[in-house]
């Protein structure tokens, strides 16, 4: 079997197996327009491979319509929000249809790919793995409104009793200097030869000017938003942006998202809150605000990837394919890496980067150019990958964009500050 | 077997019934605020029964939470518009709730009732048999918002020739005229000996003075109203009600719900539009423009049920009994009821009617006494059943209700003037 | 000079003499949707004149567009949330605009008229009658939403003693019994000759059917409502109409429009609030609350004004035509009427009657029609005239409007029960 | 007398003297959220120096609650969207309150300053400043919302002959090409001895790492800006970021904000569109899309400050400053400036950069601290001043920002490419 075929496999497998947890119901339900039901995330991906990959007549008339998300190039489509409404096709018709796609893919794989279909295979598995972590973000999302907190699936005992109080704070942090000067950073264009697989948004790779600075040497904990929280933290003005600001006022927040007082929401349900975990499920606003309350500030993404690309992505287990799905306290191996840890596939960290293009980027042609550049406003960029994004979909390059407002992705607080 | 036993098995099976074409899928989406998921219905039914028949410990920690509708003396509850995200229980979990309710309430039967359970028991099942009704006209609401218009069921062929063009006009409108003076309506106050079981709004029975007036023999129908939208009903201020006026305006309509040019959206799918057939799924606003089109005006609630009183509720067969799930040309047999026809079980009749308290009204004590009155306010009264009502559930003294701009339930219209 | 004409005069300079504690900024804004400029009244009520009594070519062009309220035969109108952005023309221009239209009016008079054009212009003066009142309610909404509750005018001290605690309290409520049976009510057609003036909705004269019922003596007070706040009163669903908890809850209202802890907002300023006085300011939903936590109802319209017509309009001087322009407690001439007290001109009552037509009622044709009629949906009835309401505007049969949870009227309670 | 009181003095006099065109009704209304009336205008500009220069008991005890913009650590203050309700105090009052101002001031500056009060002088002219163009652009937007388009003041005669055609098109748009390299843009921080004032947010000055690339001679013009209409520029998805295509969908804009088909609105009311006089008032949005229709992009700040910087800031007679208060065509000059023309008070040019903190920056301490940084997020970046835009507030390091959807302000597009 051609390495693609089985690459192909893999990870379409894992896409079923992250649905198999949950009932028809489940998948059926959409918790806000920014989430999508569990089935519609089947059928997006397969309809992906569908019209970027296959030719002939569409396995079904209205899919292009149902199961288009947002490619203006490839006709109207059903509104975003209402995607929890579609009761057919069903989930088994879904499945059904991720296997009929799977048969024509491998079967266009077997009889050989020319360099442009190979390229749109290999995106159509990154973007399924994008939809992989959406999958479990969106899951949480909804079983996190239900009052009664279900869980997800159940590995982790809801009692567990939280590590003693020293173990509890996690190793202190320590600033990690750096110098100033020219880096570069970002990926190659995307399909040029031997470059490994980076979205059009990581490139080109380029030159950034950097001044002399240092980097905590590892995420915030819950117990230390904890000490933020309890110092007024949601009640001091100063310590906030303008609009985030307005939004915690106007939505009476004063907690990271799925908190209660001593516990919180897992996949796992509702369990007892770590002081040493890394916090995660806040807004930038909250990040930022933190930040400031703490003398400090986020690292841009330049000052990100800078120090990232030092650390190689195996540094510990990755937790989305442990299917772990939830972010642990500092590891003993940190020292092996400069003293920095937790910077791959524990959060996604929020940076004080708007979401903009790199210099000198230019988006693909057609419906696929569509991607990522139209995004690009009114967002700002996390690094790293979180405890829910599959291994192999993690680089250093990698750039993720939500609006300042998000706090349903695992988005978590790394600290910076001048030299 | 007790009658009243005898009678919960049949109406319990019958809700049971109704859930069987629909998915589990079907069963939990939830189509907008006004309308709740089958499951939702299928629970709260159950939950009905346990909380005002059985004693004891709840069967579930917190379906006091999860499927009281709007019952405030009874405690908090779930958003209504967020009855669509509730994944668990499951459908089939539900369905062992019904079953562990069914059990606990024949056994209370069998150990003897006293007036007042007998009377929520017999409260209970009318109360199902509303939402038997809303199973449909929700599940109609969210199958005809996907854009593939699926079926509920298919009895129907969807290419159903329309009837030649002089049957498709149906019977001649005529006008039925009845005298002024004091006439009685409204049923006896629930519970007093011997009465047949009425809600609580239809009493007091008591007096009311009517002047002369006319009222059409028939509904109108299909054809008649597309008359009113050729001549530009719906873009002719003068025939509209101000409020109405605004709503069309602002939402774009120009026609009845569940409308295409030539086809309707019915619960065995698309179909052509037959123009003998009642129209239905119209607001007051759409029913009150085309009444002042027509020159007439809608009758009020106690002109419609001075008439209605004197036809036998079983003039036809039950469109809901029978499953037909949808209206049906003027049958035969009219003659026979003054010339009187489609008055009980074809659509909702809107009435010119308010729904406030008849004069000397007291709701029930306690949590029951939310039923109906406290939604005495910014409501239409509507009278005679639709299609989807179940036949035992028809008579004329019942008043159904809904804010103007209603038009997912089967509401219709039947003309009235001043003699 | 003829009558009319110094009727015309008299109405018009009223309106002038209500701007006038006003400055052109006072005149400028808008407070709300459901709110006017004082300018547009000013504006709009010439216009009225000038568009359905005078001939030719129109004193300024784009007048039409936007001094025109809701006559949809008319044509295109400026929208009403936006009245308060139209800073041109100026106040001194809409002034001289009304001079113009005066000039033209009276001279039109004079040149003799037909009955038509004298029945508009009879409506015309009622019309501008309205909005003098409006200005006032739609002024104090303004002024009252200002951090300072600065004052319309200032007649009345703002340290006001409070009567004595006895006095406080007013008279003891007292039920006025009155028998069943049929009672006619209503004004005869406009136009139909000699009859005195009414709008369209008043009509026709009519009889109705009632039960005996006993109606209360005065108006609910300042003090009663007290009362109800601190029993709970907004915080006991039982006590409430659906829509009526759902605005309070979503309000976080907890008392009557304009008032603070121990004061209330008057066209005066702030003063004290004085128990005996009647309460004002609160919508239907908090009148039928209240009625129902003090063990009574709200009249019918047709219980009410069985009961006003025997009441002589001028029973008390009259608080808008003395501009006192606030309801006063119970003064010692109401033995003379029957036991019964502030039936016209204190606040409007509200009713338990929604907002319908008159059996037999037809709006009058052309644009005049939009007068009254299509405003009959979602509206509950007031009767009685306000404080603010001129004394020859006031007639027992008049039949105001709003909708549930009107507030910004001086709107008050008297109850009523079944005898 | 000082030259800082000279100076007060004439800036204070400029503000009053933009208001004089202007009726009290016309200072009253505001016309949305953003835009505040010029009442209001006029007294928190007062209100700035009284409350951070001034001492002693308020002028006014209700005034920091009413002119307070959103200083938090000063105290609450009235909602913003409700500025136009303030008709108390009125026009005339805040004028006499603008004079009481001015003598304590003016006596505070006689009997000598301090550094730090001087500092906040300055600051309270600039502030100044900023308020008389958004003066303008505030009370244009009034105007221009307005059926009529009345003219705030009459300069230009309506109906002039748009130039003959080769004049219209202005002259060719040349690319002026610069290197790469590290440039240093940015001002000194604000008090650094012997620094020209300028905002926090300009600094720190400091280094930033550019690719080569050309900058476009001259503005877009409004001929320019119609082709791209014509072709269909608001219709093509692909032209515009996803929330550009959301914007203009949902608001059916196809054209810039205060254009009809062949005039458009200005401070002199209603003229003919001149095809050579550049685009303004359109969004971030119509700019990027207006750029990549050009296959072009906008530049990014660091690109625009660098050339911008090479450019006297007189190099035309200041349009503000002479009360043109319009852009205009391409001046013969600009052969000077290295082919660069139009860059300094003709319109706002949006760059492709966010609003972000500078390398180094630091908001200054206390209330005035909230004067720029807390508005970092979900902006973008405008550089050069428009012709509303005081000669004297006008420098290259100036960054003014706004959201990428604002078009009320003068706003334009110059476009940059790489090299």
């Amino acid at each position: 079997m051609d390495g693609l075929a089985r690459r192909y496999v893999e990870v379409r497998r894992q896409t079923d197996r992250l649905a198999e947890p949950l009932s028809a119901e489940d998948c059926q339900a959409q918790s806000m327009p920014d989430a999508s039901p569990t089935k519609w995330h089947l059928a997006h991906t397969a309809w992906f491979f569908e019209t970027f990959v296959l030719e002939g007549p569409p396995l079904a008339a209205s899919f292009d319509y149902l199961f288009n998300s947002y490619y203006e190039a490839v006709g109207p489509r059903h509104p975003r929000a209402a995607r929890g409404l579609l009761t057919r096709p069903s989930l088994d018709q879904v499945r059904r249809y991720r296997q009929q796609v799977d048969e024509r893919v491998l079967d266009r794989i077997e009889r050989g790919l020319g360099d442009d279909l190979r390229a749109r295979i290999v995106l159509g598995l990154h973007h399924e793995q994008q939809h992989q972590e959406l999958i479990l973000t969106d899951i949480k999302h909804l079983l996190g409104g239900h009052p009664d907190w279900p869980a997800y699936r159940r590995r982790v005992p809801a009692t567990a009793a939280p590590p003693a109080a020293a173990a509890a704070r996690g190793p202190a942090l320590e600033w990690i200097a750096r110098p100033g000067g020219v880096v570069e950073i970002g990926a190659a264009m995307p399909g040029e030869s031997g470059e490994p697989f980076a979205f059009d948004n990581e490139s080109p790779r380029h030159q950034a000017l950097l001044r002399p600075y240092a980097i905590a040497s590892r995420l915030v904990t819950c117990g230390e938003y904890r000490a933020f929280m309890n110092d007024g933290g949601y009640r001091r003005p100063e310590l906030w942006l303008s609009d985030g600001w307005a939004e915690i006022s106007a939505e009476r927040r004063d907690r990271p998202l799925y908190w209660r007082d001593e516990t919180l929401f897992t996949l796992d349900g509702e369990r007892t809150l770590i002081d040493a975990e890394p916090v995660a499920h806040v807004s930038y606003y909250e990040a930022d605000a933190y930040a400031r309350w703490a003398g400090a500030r986020l690292p841009t993404e330049v000052e990100w990837e800078a120090v990232a690309a030092t650390v190689p992505i195996g540094a510990h287990d990755n937790l989305a394919d442990s299917e772990a799905f939830h972010p642990r306290p500092v590891a003993a191996d940190a020292a092996a890496h400069g003293g920095l840890s937790q910077v791959h596939g524990d959060v996604w960290e929020w940076t004080a980067s708007a979401y903009l293009p790199y210099p000198g980027y230019r988006a693909a042609a057609g419906a696929l150019g569509e991607y990522n550049g139209k995004f690009m406003s009114n967002q700002m960029v996390l690094r790293g990958g979180s405890c829910v994004t599959p291994g192999s979909h993690i680089r250093s390059s990698y750039r993720n964009f939500f609006p300042a407002g998000t706090r349903w992705q695992f988005s978590g607080i790394r600290l910076a500050r001048d030299a």
